[in-house]
């Protein structure tokens, strides 16, 4: 099934683009936690991609194509997450510049990161009216494009290259766990499964706390995530009329966690394996042991989105 | 110069006797704390090593030996920190029995990671005195051996093996940093330093607080640590009479760093690489992070001892 144009073909060639700008990451395992989940776990480290999770793909696959058509004088998105700084850092790497609208209340440390990735910082009311009209704004003003965390075709795409090299060097997986949040790492490793790896069983993981990809999956209507309450920030925002039906059409299951799983989740990867993983990271992991018995003795991927927490405040 | 017959010809044959038990552990670096340091830093991870520090090594090494000279029923040390992990593990893999002596205020879960490991705990007063009892006791009871934590041969030689894997990558090192407490890694890289990679200069780091070491180095006597204090529990230990000689005419100097600063480099790294390094680790690199000025423009390895953190209890 072909969504939005984006065939095996391309995919390949947009691994081909981006490799330049990206880390190839680390796929780990651990042999206590096989033990203690009777499986064998793959753990794709996107921790230790550039910025400090998988966005840097797809923001860098967005730029490269917007440059290929256009000669923006900048990009702008927004962001109070990890596609900020992403955003950031790939545009600094072709030359351009990079407006980030934030919200008020996002952390210091957070624009702080894009700053030093060579961004601009723009702050709005946390509201998204406010940050669409920003954006808007900025792209009047400056010229600049914009270029939407998830909902959008290149960022789909770039994030598909994740899971395409995953299952470059492992392929007999049987099952493969991603987290879900606005669903463009979900969709893009969708995708790379029906193409690379068809027989691959692949699940999207959520918090409870906001669970509006389990809620549209079941009901078949995309229904938006209203006042998320989960750890996991990455995955507050609601999934985008992109990448719904791509999910719908590719994925097998929405498994959701609840709090208490995410963080001891979270807590026993970093101490068995020593490598942070964020909630956001941790959410998968908590679905693979929430599924313990219906994956036992099956080789399972695991995709682990970041690693970029607040250490100042964690949940133990 | 050689030290109780470990030669070259030597560590190549330890090296190679203990590779099926251990891990070949990963080198990492990271581009933003070069940027900050205005170096060329190799971080040796073994806190990605078995049992999440570098003591398989030395463990692994002291029982193939023993195991070719004696036929014992059983292992024995005195440990509360890795180590015990280290020769639990260990001696399972040769199917031999393991007794560690800790001491009563030791923490449940690093008593339940000796048992896991295979371990038996044997209790006693957190005293030396009632440490050093306890183990000969075990010793006469069963028959089994005992092996020091660093103040013996094989142990050193065993240690000697991580900073061999990092020259073998790496021929061109100016400097090392190596975290220094009983003086077993520090002795053991000094060694390997001597034999494989002697234009390197090699520093000891060590917490303020526990600055046996250094007062040693400088006076030339082997001064005894009494009331260790510092957050880095792996460096509480006293210097050993077999590793203070080498570390004395090996060793280009030793480097002390205050508590807050073990704190701040532990945090930086954990934040930059998403790695978690334990205390003892982070003295290694904070030292480097002191030695600024005169290490700018080098190429620098720095051996992170493990990985080993109390979760529940960190300093930030």
């Amino acid at each position: 099934m072909i969504f939005y144009d984006i065939t095996k073909e391309r995919l390949i060639d947009v691994q081909k683009q981006i490799t330049p700008f990206i880390h190839k990451t680390s796929i780990i395992h651990s042999t206590q936690i096989d033990a203690l989940t009777e499986t064998k776990l793959f753990f794709k480290c996107e921790s230790f991609q550039k910025t400090g999770s998988f966005k840097i793909r797809g923001a860098t696959n967005a730029i490269i194509n917007l440059c290929k058509h256009k000669n923006p004088s900048g990009v702008v998105t927004h962001s109070s997450g990890n596609f900020a700084q992403a955003l950031a850092k790939a545009a600094n790497n072709f030359g351009l510049q990079s407006w980030i609208i934030m919200p008020t209340n996002a952390t210091q440390s957070k624009k702080e990161a894009v700053v030093n990735y060579g961004g601009t910082v723009v702050e709005c009311e946390p509201t998204l009216e406010a940050r669409e009209k920003s954006a808007d704004l900025i792209c009047q003003k400056t010229g600049a494009e914009f270029i939407h965390p998830y909902n959008q075709v290149e960022v789909i795409e770039g994030q598909a290259t994740c899971a395409m090299e995953l299952f470059n060097e492992l392929n007999d997986l049987d099952y493969l766990f991603v987290p879900v949040g606005g669903g463009g790492l979900l969709s893009g490793s969708a995708i790379a499964t029906q193409f690379f790896s068809p027989k691959t069983k692949i699940f999207g993981a959520e918090p409870l706390g906001a669970n509006d990809c389990y809620r549209s999956f079941h009901s078949g209507t995309l229904i938006p995530m209203e006042k998320p309450q989960t750890i996991a920030d990455g995955l507050r925002t609601s999934l985008g009329s992109l990448t719904f039906p791509i999910i719908q059409h590719l994925v097998n299951d929405i498994i959701t966690v609840e709090e208490d799983e995410i963080i001891q989740a979270m807590k026993l990867f970093w101490s068995r394996t020593k490598v942070i993983i964020e909630p956001s990271s941790a959410v998968a992991f908590a679905a693979v042991l929430k599924s313990k018995n219906s994956i036992a003795g099956k080789r399972v991927g695991v995709i682990l989105s970041g690693g970029n927490v607040d250490l100042n405040n964690l949940p133990f």
